[in-house]
Order: structure tokens, then C-alpha cells, then sequence
């Protein structure tokens, strides 16, 4: 399973991001850096048509910036097959935002979503939804119960379910991984979770088992996190040296420092 | 007064931005670093929404979008009592930037008003505004004219006025500040006086009194400016340094290094 | 030639941006840093006033938004003789985008175009386009060939023409130059493109030979990758060190340092 990073920096795929207007750089730098080519093009008049030469789509709705732009790119990935990974921002946080979520969950197939425990609890219909874009303490109880979650909203919408947190859990409904690996720090920066999300796109572009693909995407943020703590003195080296992390990241690190349980 | 940092780093409030699409990421970063919680929501279905659960909210017309929005955010967060701290960027540069300026004071209380002497002069009525976003030399004259400029249009308008420069000048009409931490370098890089927005507003969240809110700000960001100095090489460097310094900026620092008159 | 950057350091001209929301800080940071002052005005009610006072306008169709700000600002641009720097992020990649770049050429007289291999080969007509935003390995043949096509494309448009890659070319159809400087890291963050048209826009702002200040633009672009690339370690770090030898560079090192052939 480790092995995809190694097809991944070989292949070079194409990610399609409509995102936020906060993290859009520094998600184009992840995709990179992991080993993929990112292409952020929102434009309604073009998004369709970008969708189909990528190999995954990102869609992140943190500024609600061009949700039609969205359905429009989500529709032509789903006619190709194309993995579609959502990242619901705030999810909960207006009634707005909420109608727009609505509003791809209910057009698209999703391959992931992954979000925070407020957001997932949200969409899992039990919580009224995050108080800001950073999760809630109260959200989480224990790690077991946001397992559950994430394992019965997996087999709800058909989608992999990753919820970032201290530990991070990926479930596919049948599988479900509780990941060790990871450092506070990760959340002093913002636009972890978002990258997140585009190193999970980037694995589910070549590889089919979005399980797989999502579990080794998020040991591969964990193990950067914890190499980025290593050096770095406050939050503006962290957030360098978290990038030069993923950008050296190979198969024997990941093998070496992978620390998760079934 | 130097200990509302220590509040601050306890409360992590939710600070609303409206802002443009330049300096988002490192607004949102220094939030984060200072001790806040930023959300950048400036989608106008939602805007006023956001800003009612906020804490501060941040108005910056570097982009110039999202004018409505503004309005809408600021009209809620008036009502609700939530401190509104302006940043006109480039204020005097164009017709329609100085209309949507007019529109933003007119219809708005503002609780802080931060600018570089150009824009402040220009919201002052005493010169033709900036010539780019950077202030122009000539608009400076002396620190003493620059006091009593903020002095009087705080009286005139009833926010603190806060102009940033060489010397950082902060006042509420009663009470002038004479800010002499900062470093020349913190004009190489874009944003600083962003940023420093960003950080006047986490104060303002949860001190009311906004002289002393801004005049603690400003010291933060002299202060790490000065620190950033110190180790850094060059632009990019200097730009992480300024992030670290002010991920791990602390009541002693602050009373350490701290130097102003009143 | 060289000297072109001190005279660019003590004038600090105005660059006018409209630009994508993906690297827009970088540029903003990239133009401060090699000593002149951005502006990233791209509300259609101010762009072609912004436009007039600037002393040259970047249009980079990266994210596809403003086009109708850019041909506002281009026309005013225009009018006043002020050089306008293209940048056809991704031309070909959709039939939108290529509508939206054809508006732009045939609309405008632009004094320096600046693309990789595959949105100049497209623009030449010979090929069907980018893939990506990235350039496509198999557009570029050999380096003598896409010097005769930056030639050609020169006489044909009256642009100076800038081919970036491994060999960067700068061709004003008289004159053709291929520049060694560079180092492969730099493909490997967002914005290096970007950015080489911020600052080639910030030569040609003070030097009406276009040649000469592409030329100079992309000599600084090369030499401070390689000094990027001596003390960096992963894609991070390479991009704060990026940006600090940009600050960093003078007349001297370009002198000792600049290799290219005519």
C-alpha cells in the first residue's frame, strides 16, 4: 500500500482544485511537493472541461466561492469516473454554507470527505455544525465513538470517510484505521486540513482503493507534522518545513515511521 | 495592560475577516499565531451570519471585493456590539475605491481604523490619498504632525486611529502613543500592515478598551519585526521569522522589549 | 545591461497585477523584493485607472477571473505607452481560456509575452496547447527549435518573447538569447512562472529595451534559483530562499554570475 507515493511521483496526475481563496497556494504547493500537478481552475465557462483531463477533483467550499462552478466539474468527474474528494469547510457554521453542502452531497458521487470531527458530526446529522473553519473540543468525546461515525457515514453516503483530528480515522465501512502518527503544531497553521485533502486527492487519483489511498495520504501528513515539530521554532518555520517534508517523503519513510491500527 | 496577550492565547475568539485576496493566508496565519481564530467568510449570503458569532471583524478593501458584504457583516456586527476594525488599503488611489471607502465610514461604527500615513491623511480629508499601496514619503512631514492628525480624526470620527510607519502612532483622542518597536524591514514584505489588522482586531475581541487593545498589538508587531530582524537574511526568511515571533510572543516579551510614550 | 537593477531599486516604480488567485502573494512579494512596489488592483471600476498610474500591468490569466478588468486596464495601459506583460498561464487547456487569450492579443499591444513551452508553442499555433499548467515534456524538442519559434513568434506579434525551462529563451526577433542560469527546483514550487513576470514587468517598467530587460529579469530569476538551491532542502525552504536571494540580488552578482549566449 505504502508503494503508491512511488507511482504517485512517477505518474505526475493532475489534480483539479476549486477551492478556497485562503489555502489555494499553499494546496498547490502540497500537490506538488507530494509529487502530483495541480491545476486550480474555478471558472464556471471551463470547469467541466478541466474535470475531465484531471485524474481527481478537489472541492473545498472554505469561502463558497463558485459552488455552481463545483456542481458543474463534480457532474463531468462523475461521468468519467474521476474521484471527487470533498473538504466541507465550516460545515454547519451558516445556513448558507449548509445548502451548498447540501447541495453537492446530494448531485455527486463523493470517492472522501474528509473534515474535522464538527464538520463529519454535521454532515453525520449530529451536531447543529462547527462555530468557526477549526473543530470544536466538545465535538469529540472519544476515539472510538468518532470511529463509529465515520464508519456508519461511510456506509450512509458510499464514501470514505477520513475525520483529521489528534488521531486521524479513515473508514471505508468495512475497514476502519485509527492513525498515531502527527503533531499538535499541525493545527496552529492554517490550511492543514486542506492540504490534507489534496494529498488524499492526489493518492485517490491513482489508486482505485480510496481506502488505501486516504490511509497512506494521512500517514504521510502525520509523519511530516512530526518532522516538521522536529526543527521548526513557531509557526512560520512549521509551515516550511512541514512543506519541505512532503516534498521529501518516500516510501522508506513512510514505512519506517507509519504508526496505525485497524 | 500588556496581559490581555495571556487572555487572549486562552480564549482563542473567532475573528471575521473580509478582506482581500493578496494577504488572506497570512492574515489568517498571524490569527492563528497571535492566539485567535480566524474565519475568512466574505460570501454575502453568509456574511452577516459570520459576523454575529464573531468576535471582531476585520474590513479590509485591498481587492476591493465584496463591498456588499462588508456592509452587510458590518451592519450586524454594529448591532450586535462587535468591534469593527478598518484597514483602507490604498485609500485615495482611485474614484471608486475612495466611494467604497465613503460607504464603509458613512454607514459604519468603526471601533479601529488602521492605515500608513497616506491613507490616513486621505480619510483625513488632507491630502489626495495614496499613489499605490505603499505610503508616500512626502505624506510624512513629522511623528508630531502624524499624532495630531490621528488625534484629531479620532475625535472626529470616535475610533481609535491607528497609523503605521517608521513610528507607529495610536490614538483615541484622549490619549496619543508614540510606538518606537518596529524595523525597516517590515515594509519589504506585503502585508504587514495587514497583519497587523489581523492582530489589532484579536485584541479588540476581548478588550474593550481599543486604545489599549491597539497599542498592545502594535508593540506585538514591532516587537517581532524587530525579532524577525535579528535572524533573518532576506525577504522570505524575514517573512517566517515574523511568523514564528509571533506564534511565540508572550507577556514577557512584551514587558521586556516593549518601548513607547504616551 | 545589469545595471538596470540599481536604477529599478532606487525608483521603486508602481507594477499594476491583475493576476490569479494562486500565486498573487508571491508576486506581490517578488516584485517588493527585486525593489519595486505592486499593486493588485483587479475591480473593473478602478483597473484601467490604476493602470494609468503604474508604470507597467502583469495580466496572468492563471485563474481566469477580471479578464474584462484586464482589457480595461490593458487599453489604458496602451494609451499611456505603458508596457503590458502577459502571462498565458495554461493556454490551450480549455477552449474558454483560449477564447479569453485570443480577446487578449488581438485586443492589446503587449510588450513582452511570457510562457513555458507549451502555452508558446500554442500561441505559435503549434500545438494543441498546455495539459496543464504545467509545461509537457514533449513540446519541447530541442532548445535550438524553441529558439526559432520565440523568434518567429516575435516578429509576428512585435512582442519580446520569453520561453521558460531548463534553457530559459528571450527572443525580440532581432535578438536571441539562451540563458544557462537556473536549477530544476525551481519547477517544483508554484509561481516560479508567475513570479519571472513580475519581475520582468519590474525591468521593463524603467527600461524601454524590452530585450534587454527580460534579459536582465530572467537572469535574476535564474542565478537566485541556484543560490536557492545551494542551502535548501526540500520545496519549502527552497521557496523562502527564493525569495530571500531575490531581495539580495545586485549588480555585482548578476555581473559575476550571469551566463547566457546570444
Amino acid at each position: 500500500m505504502l508503494d503508491i507515493i512511488t507511482k504517485l511521483r512517477t505518474e505526475k496526475p493532475l489534480i483539479h482544485h476549486i477551492t478556497n481563496f485562503v489555502t489555494i497556494n499553499d494546496q498547490a504547493n502540497i500537490t506538488l511537493g507530494i509529487g502530483a500537478s495541480p491545476i486550480m481552475a474555478n471558472n464556471i465557462k471551463e470547469a467541466a472541461e478541466i474535470a475531465k483531463i484531471s485524474k481527481a477533483l478537489v472541492l473545498n467550499i472554505g469561502t463558497l466561492n463558485d459552488i455552481d462552478s463545483m456542481i458543474s466539474a463534480g457532474i463531468s468527474a462523475n461521468e468519467k469516473g474521476i474521484p471527487i474528494i470533498l473538504d466541507p469547510v465550516g460545515a454547519g457554521v451558516s445556513p448558507y454554507r449548509n445548502e451548498c453542502l447540501e447541495k453537492i452531497i446530494s448531485n455527486l458521487k463523493l470517492a472522501v470527505i474528509r473534515g474535522n470531527i464538527s464538520e463529519i458530526k454535521f454532515i453525520a446529522g449530529m451536531s447543529k455544525g462547527a462555530t468557526g473553519v477549526d473543530a470544536s473540543n466538545e465535538d469529540l468525546k472519544n476515539i472510538n465513538e468518532a470511529a463509529d461515525i465515520a464508519k456508519n457515514l461511510s456506509e450512509k453516503l458510499g464514501s470514505t470517510i477520513v475525520i483529521t483530528g489528534e488521531i486521524d480515522i479513515v473508514s471505508n465501512g468495512e475497514k476502519t484505521a485509527k492513525i498515531k502518527n502527527g503533531h499538535p503544531r499541525m493545527a496552529n497553521i492554517t490550511g492543514t486540513g486542506c492540504m490534507a485533502t489534496s494529498v488524499i486527492a492526489s493518492f485517490c487519483s491513482i489508486e482505485k482503493d480510496y481506502f488505501e489511498a486516504s490511509l497512506t495520504a494521512m500517514l504521510c501528513m502525520g509523519i511530516c507534522g512530526e518532522l516538521a515539530a522536529e526543527t521548526s521554532v513557531g509557526n512560520g518555520s512549521f509551515k516550511v518545513k512541514f512543506q519541505d517534508a512532503i516534498s521529501n517523503i518516500n516510501y522508506e519513510l513512510l514505512q519506517k515511521r507509519s504508526s496505525y491500527e485497524l
